[in-house]
């Protein structure tokens, strides 16, 4: 069941250098490892801004929420959620 | 280079039923078409709404444009562009 | 899996009241029969509004959006949409 | 008496976190202790946010306002209020 | 129990002069009964605008549901409602 | 001369107790001092939000600008300003 | 006493040109009448709106409502009303 | 040439109230100096606002730029411009 | 004196197509007229709208207001107008 | 290919204005250097914001995206990115 998640990153500009880099390389093997698993299907950066669009392809809301609750960056982020369907004209067998 | 896309579709309540089914059936193989050629990435309906979230590989905006001015409801469709790369996060060599 | 949708009506000044009083009560039984699926689990009227607040109960976003495209009174509703999930400090077995 | 609040929640990144861990519990005790009651009939989690949806069942404004003002988490919560009445074709005897 | 309610009216440029006439004279009575019972408060007028902020005192939200329906011009109306409760301040006993 | 004046309260969560203890003291004082006066006609709690909606009596704007600028509160409150005439289905004469 | 009023002009693109005309004349006359008397103390064109700033000295909003109601155009405009009072650091003893 | 701008002040709660003292002192000289000069032809106060409504009469975009960016209180300022002409109905000379 | 104008173009759609096409001809005129004396700098087409981002060079806001409101497609137009000037970091003499 | 690029500056009152100072200068000469290469054509002042205007015309939204990502000052800056194209009635080879 696939979602489309815009997340805007906001970290403050007196954040500790060190503790986001710590951060940001975690979230890039949480994201990978997502990816891999087949639950987070894209993922693009928005040009100019610190921010992503995301398709994921999960079970439940819940999965999506415990997935999302879960980034590392999740204190510095804010979340759009959109329930998307396989749309008729679709030749994709996987976009559904 | 890819492009985000969300259409919003909003058929007058009066608009000739005939003329708007056979406007769609041209919208569905005009679709098609440019999925088959990899212009048209994805399509997903937005649970709940007469809208789509669409992913495009164009080599201009001119020639994004193009192919949005020449959807056969166009005239009825208002869209969100937004600009997207490459995450570096991804692990996915088409999605950039 | 939880859904909630806020649906609003508008209904044109100049619509044929008949017409409408005859797709009120199709309405109300789509409604209702949904209801007793299980698949409508809450209606309420948002006071001083032509609106209403439901809750439902489906099993993939793509049952969801075929149940609102379904309503009679569709072709003059908005529907807002918000995926739902089990509040931890919930005590309702079936809150989920 | 059915009213649906929305409730954000903005827990500043510099709060302590074990003063903030301990006014969850209470929050969850306060929650669930309303909940046994009657008063506070449904709370639901939003997918991917850290907000609920509820629907509360009260006597009068004032007590939807003391219940609300009490909430440990206040502090860092915004609520949207919205007042429910019956739906007219609702088969639910208690959603009123 | 107290509510404030703000009511935009916006008739359609080509409305029936006459018949919305008689409707004004209709909704005068329909208001100055309710004003007469003590369930419609205050009523006043928003300077520059067709438009008004109206104090309502009902046993519920149905019965504020109900009132606003019957209004003769509520087909031209939109309504924000907003429930109220006493200021801790206030000197004055009716006011809750 | 009638005005609705809605104010939004927002102290900040370091503020100091005591201080704003002492402020919120002056600020009932001077606030029922006015209302004796007659010119705060009306003040009331909106639920579930440290807001009121609240009517004024002045001789000007400069009188109404006056009064809200010298609340205690002041630093910490929005206020929003709509200026009110008398409604012609009215039955109070003392609603001008 | 001060009032900014802005206006904005929407004539259906369908209006009859010869009745618009003529309105625009009595719009005219009934402006500059209530410039002379000093009501209307001052009136400017937006750049690139059909819409304007105006100021305006009445003895109470309900003057002020009485004169925009007034407007031969009004059934066509839309307006912001903003009370205003004098700026203590205004060297101009009529801008009060 | 004029110009409509709005200005709205926000100074921090926890500015240093000497500095800001200073600063108002300053702003004032500076205002009046741009009064008598002909530049800033009118200033208002917004009842219940630290805000105010002006009109400027500049040669060009630049000079209103200089001049709004040398406002001693322009780091707690926001501006809102608006180009302004001379209104066909307007009877005054000088409001071009 | 340079403004930047984005226009939104809405032409309704029961509108003859023979004349918005010859409305459309003598927009072009128009424009390319402007645009070789060098008041209208720049127009460009944002991707996926019929609307235009445009540079003008004027004289002054009158000039400018003129210069829109003689467009012959001004009737389903909406302008957004922003005053500009030299950027200091600009190394073009032109775009002053 | 062209992108209007919107950037707003919002820099802390508290920051230190010497790094400040020395970041501006740095973000002169990066803007330069791109306008001199062609790639940053055009860059204008908004008057009255700390706040421009400008035209990228970059190979892709990768390079759009690295340029705005690598200026001095974009810790502080927000940037609205739209897509442009030629526009059918422009008569400048260069606006593509």
């Amino acid at each position: 069941m696939l979602f489309k998640v815009e997340m805007d990153v906001r970290i403050p500009l007196d954040a500790d250098p060190v503790a986001i880099s710590e951060i940001k390389v975690r979230e890039k093997e949480y994201s990978q490892a997502l990816q891999k698993s087949g639950k987070w299907r894209h993922i693009w950066r928005v040009a100019g801004q610190y921010a992503n669009v995301s398709i994921f392809d999960v079970d439940s809301n819940q999965e999506l929420h415990d997935i999302l609750m879960g980034l590392p960056l999740q204190p510095y982020m804010e979340f759009k959620v959109e329930a998307l369907c396989r749309h008729p004209s679709s030749i994709r067998d996987d976009d559904r």
